[in-house]
């Protein structure tokens, strides 16, 4: 069989690039060992924001609906149905899935349900069969590296199928899935220990997030030990003179890349493809996207480096965009887009900043989530902003603004005079600005 | 006494302009005969956003709580508790109202009780002194206009003091608070009964917007009745063959001016003070900003007006923005920026349409709000966007990133370049500018 590219893996890098590649008329076939999807659909971004938002309505009800107005509530008699959560959840993911293979037929994309290994730069072998094409695009992703220090422990997607939930566990590693699913734990009622391998526990954003987080935490009585100081026994952590028992272990290390089986020898670094500005490996057909190229652990950069790819396929320039929005779906949510500080003085960037809080917004008032800011950082002379970062509640869709201000590279004074509208969150932008 | 400037009203035009002239170093005195804030702080946008919240709450935890996995919910001995609601609303009305007292006191700004009338174009009389000023922005705001089709009738106000909620309550009039406050009684289970002065029912926004509340109000089997055609009898509306019994009625006509007492004339127009580009009336020296002069009834406008005002009188030259948001608090939330479809076809502007559901975005199935679409109006050449349109929880913070587009006369390319993050219900502006 003879294509005019082959997928390996179906995440947000592959099934994004498969359904470009069809819709512009190439004859593509994707290969997955397991899921269409890939990690993010079927165990990170979308199950666990569907997870996130049961123990988020569950404390909700539990702290707000008697100030809200809504009697005859028993939070005593409350509990928390994990089945049920992970039930809706595993809707949500079926339904997004079979979107995926909707979009895929409409565009004449095929599907293949195998283990992949590549043979030589135009053919893939899977199953007993050998599939040929004139571009590759390794697309497989990564997955936590392993740790040694507990020597049980579970992987996110065994705790997300898991029958019953811990209820004292054990969050190794960093990264925002650590705080996401500690808040998680915490908001069920349960008592989450974070054991941070390095710092800091959220790398790639700005210490002014992570310091608001880590405050946050410590109010949600989440307590964090450092890894080089823990001894660890079986149920118990030693950590100074403390005793901290545990239940489980569920391994939330940086991620590591997934190479798929290769006969041939692709350049890397650190155990990632190495690509170049166009995402070619070393072999100047097959492209890498997504998380194995090292780049980027994000879903939305993943899609846009696939989408990318197929342009360069197809002969069409690239718009370069390096702003990319980090979410985090913290309790409250964070996001961050363009430089954080650090950045800016790494690039002897001159910056100012200001900040403006949700306290005082009546609508964030009226829903009863007036915690958090909007902090933007811009330059000196025509005020053009360099980065935005965002703590509050719906933080992960309003920096969308910020990308599209970014985009255009839009200024402080943008910001002031577009009208946002009353009462809205939004609002909290236009304040910054003007403040 | 003497000022530079005397505002007379103290709701989102009057509070704005008194801060941003105290800012700016202007002497400046406030004269509201009733509240701080106005209207809209003390009976609109804020406490209906509060009390529409308390209500959503409320059918969410009915309808979805247990799909979300909280059990232990017994839905039937559930209640609402409206001076509880009632309550939360008046602090926070309180906080905000103590917020704007603050940042007077802070700019130096006074503040005076009364009921105040314009005695010369620089002289203001309340109680029995006369203050003089060189500027004087009457900022009075409107009220809905008296309705006769009822002999008995509440306003707003008095709906949102009252002690208890009707039952079978009548929304007389048109525009989105008709829709708004329909719902919130339809959310607590009460019967309301919409009978409607003129069509459209929510003027200014695009028909495709009004097409998908009056399917949603169906939908919820809230009846909306013609004014033209209804019978009224006491306790009971006769509309073709059937009755509908009714136990208040609560008047929701469009607005109008509310004009200070004046010894001097300044032109009006249908009851509005005619001003120019600048916002001056008739006597130069006296500028009117907010709903009284006619041109919005939109709170964030009449902010902008005022700040464009101080502007003004501090010869400071206004960037001129014709994008105005319009945000509609309904189940789901509507967002509206630019131009509809009747106003492009009146210019005989080209456009486009393109629009992107909800249903397939993963973050608003994982919230359980996938009803919606976000909509985009553009002109064939330059894909230059012309308008947008939002039905969808948080359209009303989402229309943001619509404004600053517009603010820097973005294209559909423009969005659709923008990385948008994974999982954001901002995905689908993404999505419809790449479809």
């Amino acid at each position: 069989m003879k294509y005019d590219l082959i997928i390996i893996g179906s995440g947000p890098a592959g099934y994004v690039a498969a359904i470009r590649a069809g819709q512009t008329g190439l004859k593509t076939l994707v290969i997955d060992k397991q899921y269409i999807g890939g990690m993010c659909l079927n165990w990170g971004c979308i199950p666990t924001k569907s997870l996130l938002e049961s123990a988020r309505f569950y404390r909700r009800i539990i702290d707000q609906a008697a100030d809200f107005g809504i009697s005859g509530l028993e939070p005593d008699k409350l509990s928390f149905d994990w089945l049920k959560a992970q039930k809706r959840s595993q809707q949500i993911v079926a339904k997004l899935s079979r979107g995926i293979e909707y979009l895929w037929k409409k565009n004449a994309v095929e599907f293949l349900k195998a283990e992949a290994s590549i043979v030589s730069p135009t053919k893939v072998k899977a199953g007993n069969a050998i599939y040929e094409a004139k571009n590759i695009i390794i697309a497989t992703g990564s997955r936590p590296a392993k740790q040694e220090l507990f020597p049980k422990s579970i992987e996110i997607d065994e705790l997300l199928s898991a029958e019953y939930l811990p209820e004292k566990p054990v969050l190794y590693g960093r990264g925002a899935i650590i705080a996401e699913l500690a808040q998680f734990f915490s908001m069920l009622g349960k008592k989450p220990l974070i054991v941070q391998s390095d710092a800091p526990l959220i790398p790639g954003i700005d210490p002014y997030l992570e310091a608001f987080m880590l405050k946050r935490l410590k109010k949600d009585k989440i307590a964090i030990l450092q890894a080089a100081d823990v001894q660890v026994q079986p149920d118990t952590i030693k950590y100074a003179d403390n005793f901290y028992p545990y239940d489980a272990v569920i391994n939330c290390s940086l991620r590591k890349a997934v190479l798929p089986g290769m006969e041939i020898k692709l350049a890397t670094q650190d155990g990632y493809l190495q690509t170049d500005d166009q995402y070619r490996t070393s072999e100047p057909d097959i492209f890498a996207a997504g998380d194995v190229n090292g780049r980027s652990y994000l879903a939305h950069v993943a899609s846009y480096q696939a989408i990318s790819i197929i342009n360069s396929i197809n002969g069409i320039n690239n718009d370069i965009t390096s702003h990319y929005p980090i979410n985090i779906y913290t309790e409250p949510e964070m996001a961050q887009i363009g430089l954080t500080e650090p950045q800016l003085r790494d690039r002897g960037q001159e910056y100012l900043s200001r900040e403006f809080g949700f306290n005082a917004n009546g609508k964030a008032l009226a829903e009863g989530n007036s915690e958090g800011f909007i902090r933007l950082l811009y330059e000196p002379k025509y005020q053009q902003v360099l980065g935005v970062q965002i703590a509050g509640a719906n933080a992960t869709d309003l920096i969308s603004e910020a990308s599209i201000l970014m985009q255009l590279e839009g200024t402080v004074y943008d910001l002031a005079a577009a009208v946002h509208a009353h009462p809205t969150i939004a609002e909290v932008f236009m304040d910054a600005a003007r403040d």
